[in-house]
């Protein structure tokens, strides 16, 4: 997905949330959001929101000194997700359709999202996306591939998120790997927050190497691009995944939920949609 | 007021907001942003957002080529507030406190702005504004410093607006100077919206002389801060005016409405609130 003019007043506010977890010093935050401004020009519209993310998020943690503002609000995340995990496999064991309830607790999952500015409430979110209908739901083609394929690229997208969807690679029942970022950015998952989630017990994990906010082929590792090309099955989750691999010319199924208004009408749907959309399949 | 962190993301909204009234073209509204993106070291947190917002929409004027984006908005907007003179006249006449229904008016104007991004209806806004209670009131002062005065300097705000401010103003039975912007910005009251709002039947109109979407003083002309330093009775409407003025060290009732929750913080009151507030009374 390319940048559209409405993402360019987002990313001083994204810059501005996390510079204030990183730290309440005002020039400091003045100093980073005036770098963002210097850096404008240089971004073109072509490229794709999380390039420009990678780049923000870099200036956050030189300008303030934090490396990874998230860490803490990342590891309560993955807590307050793993006390939800037994009542959550119970449901999907109790469910007459398995996978589809699996599914939807994955995306439910995606609500843990601090580079969007919305509270959120894990459980109650959940309560819901179990019972919201889709806004595109090509259920019937995910169930396809799935009953082909002998291994599913699975890229992860927020910590927390990744206890629901460990929920999900345990109900598919197939040989996954599971993919996170290289270094923290935002509250997006890397290796350390995937093994608090317990993704090591159901799947390898690897790194793709990027430190942006998506999955951007161009920031990506070797080994990661050699698996993605390979793969004949990949689930993408998110929001920043979309916006990097949206234009993609290989089978790829979007599990999210549209928190924002420019990627729900990039897509063709409404904000707060939940969408399982399979692209080249 | 000062400028707060959580302006500068919003500054780039509303040169959006704005450039997309001027232009279609995405490749100059990308430039408009940039330079903004540029400008943006050189914005001291010391200063006003409205002296911010005056070079912001010089940029919008000199990017896009079209000097008054607002010209037809404003215009229609003074159209639908006179259809409404009449009734509202009447509702002023039949009430128990004609004075306060007109300041309610008056405030409930304050809701055609632009600059915010809010979707207005005027006719629901003032069904509701004349119930809603105040957030702050000086009504008491109001009244003492109307009894005592033998002119009030009522500082316009909005076009459309005016014709609310004018019901006021033949309200208050005090001779009255209205001041307007001296050129376009936003949607701000300028000499030719007052005159269509027929401003010109009950008061002098004068030119504060600033491009700024607020009176910040040191942006007006030399006439304008004479009236203003001899005035003891100041009447500011709106949140551009109460940015330029809330700092200043004599009497000002602020008649407006908090749009903006960063205003709504430096007044010490929530988002949406009615106010009306007097300073060094």
């Amino acid at each position: 997905m390319r940048t559209y003019l409405d993402c360019i007043p987002c990313f001083f506010s994204q810059a501005l949330r996390a510079g204030r977890i990183a730290t309440g010093n005002e020039k400091k935050l003045k100093k980073l959001l005036d770098e963002i401004g210097r850096m404008l020009s240089d971004i073109p519209l072509e490229s794709s929101p999380p390039e420009t993310g990678m780049r923000i998020y870099e200036q956050v943690s030189a300008i303030t000194g934090v490396f990874d503002p998230y860490k803490e609000l990342k590891r309560a995340s993955t807590e307050e997700a793993l006390a939800l995990y037994p009542a959550l496999k119970k449901k999907v064991e109790k469910s007459n359709d398995k996978l589809l309830t699996a599914i939807r607790i994955a995306i439910a999952g995606n609500v843990i999202d601090f580079g969007v500015n919305r509270n959120f409430n894990i459980e109650a979110e959940l309560a819901k996306v179990l019972k919201t209908d889709f806004a595109i739901f090509d259920y019937d083609k995910f169930k396809d591939h799935l009953d082909k394929t002998d291994e599913i690229l699975y890229i992860g997208d927020n910590a927390g998120e990744s206890v629901f969807d460990r929920i999900l690679i345990e109900t598919m029942k197939k040989p996954v790997i599971y993919v996170v970022r290289e270094t923290p950015v935002i509250n997006d998952v890397t290796y350390e927050d995937a093994l608090q989630a317990g993704i090591d017990k159901v799947a390898p994990i690897i790194s793709s190497g990027t430190s942006a906010p998506g999955t951007v082929l161009g920031t990506c590792n070797a080994e990661f691009k050699e698996v993605y090309k390979n793969s004949n099955f990949v689930i993408s989750k998110g929001q920043g995944n979309y916006e990097g691999l949206s234009d993609e010319n290989q089978p790829i199924f979007f599990l999210l939920m549209a928190k924002c208004w420019v990627i729900a009408n990039d897509i063709g749907v409404n904000e707060g949609d939940i969408i399982l959309k399979g692209i080249n399949v």
